[in-house]
């Protein structure tokens, strides 16, 4: 493209450097921001500032957070005893807006992935194990997402875990809710059918 | 959304203003800078703080630049006596990307829209009259997008420049190359057919 400013043209590139947007988009975001106060622009700039220099991880979850401790662990409320892992913080914020579940996370910050180069050392599995050994724990809820990185990952942690002797359950996989039979790919359908649950457990609570 | 933290929400919703960004992908655009270092993130932010309170509007054409005069209307090189009407710094870019116009131009930063409230005086029309009436102009080329403001803006702008007795040239309105006959729309086919051209005229020089 050719820029009649080297400031829109930086502006453009710092844009395009994010994922999914190219440069058509990056300019028609700039120019946007162009059209807005410049204390609009200030504030967007120093959000972004503020959030990189300020955000922190919970001392105990590994959640995002603006404190040592996360919201959700500093929560009285919330069973301490229920441990949800999960891959990342929009697993948590996925979780949470379901608004069934009331225990504390435990967020690994990736899966196991050889192929990436990242292995069990890589994330936080040793804190996890640490907290099931320290706390009275009575369930950990792995929650991975179903594929390759997932299930290697299930698998290290349910060797490093079961030793506890505590409940280690997933989350079900099936047919998602409006789903249709006729269009479910063959190991969802068939693994729905061997791990088939009593209809009265299905009735929402 | 639930979010655990008040900066990253702050992050999310200014990523969410931004047109054609919503919530979710506004979450992975700042998850994606919360993984970068701080000082590539402190660019990002300090890059567009600087954009907006630095950046300024040509004298001459309007067109955004970095100085009191834009790099194209300071050109020795640049026909100053041709100067073509664009409505925004886009179409400028568009231009510039064809290599095939070495005039100057004008920017309106708008067209006539009496139903968004934008009539002639909110556009740079005087300071191009003024332009007309004091430099030793030789053509006029309006180029604006061809729809229902960008007519209503010609048609203004004719009348305001026709009494200097300089041609003034629309671009040209056809099928686009690579388009099929067949699949053009009714209008821009009919036009195509009369208004056409002597082929010597269409062999690129």
């Amino acid at each position: 493209m050719n820029f009649s400013s080297k400031l829109l043209e930086d502006a453009v590139n710092e844009f395009g450097k994010l994922p999914g947007i190219g440069q058509k988009t990056a300019l028609r975001l700039v120019l946007h921001l162009l059209n807005k106060d410049q204390s609009e622009v200030a504030q967007f700039g120093n959000t972004l500032i503020k959030l990189k220099s300020e955000i922190k991880n919970c001392v105990v979850c590994h959640n995002i957070s603006d404190f040592d401790t996360c919201s959700i662990c500093a929560a009285v409320k919330r069973e301490k005893e229920i441990i949800c892992v999960v891959e990342d913080t929009r697993d948590v914020m996925a979780i949470e807006n379901t608004n069934q579940y009331f225990g504390v996370y435990h967020v690994l910050g990736g899966l196991i992935s050889p192929m990436d180069g990242v292995g069990p050392s890589d994330l936080n599995i040793e804190t996890l194990v640490e907290r099931v050994k320290e706390a009275d724990v009575k369930e950990i809820i792995l929650a991975l997402s179903a594929n390759m990185e997932g299930d290697t990952t299930l698998f290290y942690l349910h060797k490093k875990l079961k030793d506890f002797n505590i409940p280690i359950t997933t989350i079900a996989r099936g047919i998602a809710f409006g789903g249709e039979l006729e269009y479910a790919d063959e190991v969802t359908l068939g693994r729905s059918i061997v791990t088939r649950v009593p209809y009265e457990n299905t009735l929402m609570k």
